[in-house]
């Protein structure tokens, strides 16, 4: 569906000033994050940013679908197909251990908290998360048309893990827990032992 | 061991005056709140407020323990002494419906947000956190020894339903998503039928 030939498509956000901004969360966190910060890491002006996102906010709600994009390639690029493994592989990969995104948790979190005030974080929020929970409901439905996994609402099935998700990266950042990670993948694991292979 | 005759508790935060931060939270939201609006809401003037708390942090870390103290209330007034229905309570009061808690439960995310910034707002969640997992790791080891639970790690059946209390709010805020909270209930349900009671 994509026209590759069109060289740039407008609506991709530019890998370059992601990445940027990337760094200038972890660098700053969210709340002395300046489009001049972004800039200086970009090593252009701040006018070459203005060209792509009028404001700081646009530029965020970017990147937060920016990260899904890359969570959603980190897990397309797995090449089994066994439901059970793949499910134990997304749950990797939505806990992955803390030291190598601790300052994106933070700014992460920071964001998150401003979702009340800002109906555009809220719905990219709101998006990732159908999008996250969506993989989580195909690989779950499909386990359970193979007969890997036993009757569930794969629905709700994914809303819990989410909420295991969620749970973890709150106390992984407000606490300072590198632990919290682990108590959250052990915590998955025994529940979908539970619900969907019916062993503890 | 608290000695009442003393009248005046000088570690007590002033009852009014943490009645008069739950109201100004709930209505400005934590980036919006002063010493001036919660002064209105009490009643009194900033000076009065500055008696007793040097700073606004040193006042919403006071106000932190004061939730802890009224959840740690209500609580004790139970008066089941059965494990299981113990358990069952201390879930409902950590995942009561939002629509009585939602304001303040926002003004949490967002001063949770702020705790790597914050030493003092870090250590008093971490303290809110213990006290929590003592209340549920105490309640489980009793069902243990009572022979109503199956043999499990109490501090890591405590940890994991944090988990799932804390992925609850963060998604009920984040997302605008009443349900979260069912949803926790249920997923906690799940937890402790297959990690508790070895029933799903």
């Amino acid at each position: 569906m994509e026209d590759v030939s069109d060289g740039h498509v407008g609506s991709e956000p530019d890998e370059e000033i992601m990445r940027a901004t990337y760094r200038a969360l972890c660098e700053h966190g969210y709340a002395n994050l300046t489009i001049k910060r972004i800039a200086e890491e970009y090593g252009k002006s701040t006018a070459a940013i203005h060209y792509h996102y009028d404001t700081k906010d646009e530029l965020l709600v970017a990147f937060l679908d920016y990260v899904l994009d890359r969570f959603a390639d980190a897990v397309h690029d797995v090449d089994t197909i066994d439901p059970e493994q793949r499910l134990q592989l997304l749950l990797d990969k939505l806990l992955v251990p803390q030291e190598e995104h601790h300052d994106l948790l933070i700014a992460l979190v920071e964001m998150q908290s401003q979702a009340p005030y800002k109906e555009t974080f809220r719905q990219q929020f709101r998006q990732n998360d159908e999008y996250i929970r969506y993989m989580l409901r195909t690989v779950v439905s499909h386990g359970i048309e193979e007969g890997v996994f036993a009757d569930a609402d794969a629905e709700r099935v994914a809303r819990s893990l989410m909420t295991i998700v969620h749970g973890a990266r709150t106390r992984a950042v407000v606490l300072d827990d590198p632990s919290a990670l682990d108590t959250a993948r052990r915590t998955a694991d025994q529940y979908v032992a539970a619900v969907l292979l019916e062993r503890e």
